[in-house]
């Protein structure tokens, strides 16, 4: 038997719905855009921009300058389309921006069981914060280490250790909760893994929805 | 007995209260970034802010991690005070971007009496226009001209002239309404001039209030 001392948790798609803010932010950008004179059929703009957004990656600022280049919108009604599209896409996200059902109470549970709560995350840092602080989760979790910051991310098991260091914990008592292969390759060093959504792909365990996550620890703890 | 057939105003501090706006924003900011765990006297790190607006200009996207470095925080507690900074400052910014009191209505009503509405602003062109949108504003206007498409801005007088051109208007027949001296260069090529606040800095008209604007237009067109 076996007592978990550290659950560390993935951001995007594990405590929220990444996917389902992003689409919904930049359809209904892509709407906007059109209502504010964007001449442009709906499915193709939103098609140009998710490949726009796949050629120069999600953090790049300038989407709808591309989008609006794309079809040669005139100069002079470039930025008022522009702006449409930022204010609504904003909006959605920050409508959308709320974690997923039982988030809030599981960390909870867990704490009161005296797991510590961490996260390993990939990505910008000033960026993943801000999505704890308006998930209104920042305060739960003791050790929060992201890949611009350490200098290296998910999959690369390097991370997974310095998260460790930091949380002063034993892989064996560690928890890696995620939604993909990036959050499973803490199996490498030894942490057990958890992976939240419908596909498993190769961790130790799969949970279907969040508050499944404190069954499993005590699954863990009882082997 | 002239005819007003466009009036054309300025954005910040004229139709919404600017400076209050970035006043609160910030001081919200300096202290979350206070409750995040910035070792700092509120009042020491709000002049510190400011300073560094002044410094690098307001369109400058890196206030908040300057005055992090400022306090040398440690690498490690950066981004989250920075985030807590960022998330208070939109959350303040988005709640007090609201029109003066009276704009909409007053709007609507110089419209109603055959007046045409336009925008001669300074700025950036989508950062202007994403202000319009969230104040609700966009659709009066029919001429928005903003320095940085222009190539030039106020008080220069060739913006004044390429919004009269836009809106095929001849000075004597616009008014331009604005809260200070790069407005009010406006009369250099002969268009009439409202100041809107407490100080009249040489405006052939002077409001306290925006709705008093209609009572000056007919004040004009009676001379």
């Amino acid at each position: 038997m076996a007592k978990i001392k550290w659950v560390f948790f993935d951001i995007d798609n594990t405590l929220f719905d990444s996917h389902r803010l992003s689409t919904a932010a930049r359809k209904n950008a892509v709407e906007a855009m059109i209502r504010a004179g964007l001449k442009a059929n709906f499915n193709a703009a939103f098609a140009e921009l998710m490949e726009i957004v796949r050629k120069h990656g999600s953090n790049y600022p300038g989407h709808f300058n591309k989008l609006v280049s794309a079809y040669k919108v005139p100069r002079e009604m470039q930025a008022e389309i522009i702006a449409a599209g930022i204010v609504e896409y904003h909006n959605t996200k920050f409508k959308l921006l709320v974690p997923f059902s039982g988030v809030k109470e599981t960390l909870r549970k867990l704490r009161a069981k005296g797991c510590k709560l961490g996260v390993i995350t990939n990505g910008r840092a000033v960026k993943q914060w801000d999505k704890l602080i308006r998930l209104g989760l920042s305060g739960f979790f003791k050790v929060v280490v992201i890949s611009e910051e350490a200098g290296v991310g998910k999959p690369n098991k390097e991370i997974f250790k310095a998260a460790l260091k930091k949380a002063e914990c034993r892989p064996k008592e560690a928890i890696m909760v995620g939604d993909n292969e990036d959050d499973i390759a803490a199996k490498k060093i030894g942490m057990r893994t958890v992976c939240f959504g419908n596909k498993n792909q190769g961790a130790d365990y799969q949970i279907k929805r969040f508050p499944e996550i404190l069954k499993t620890v005590r699954k863990i703890e009882k082997r």
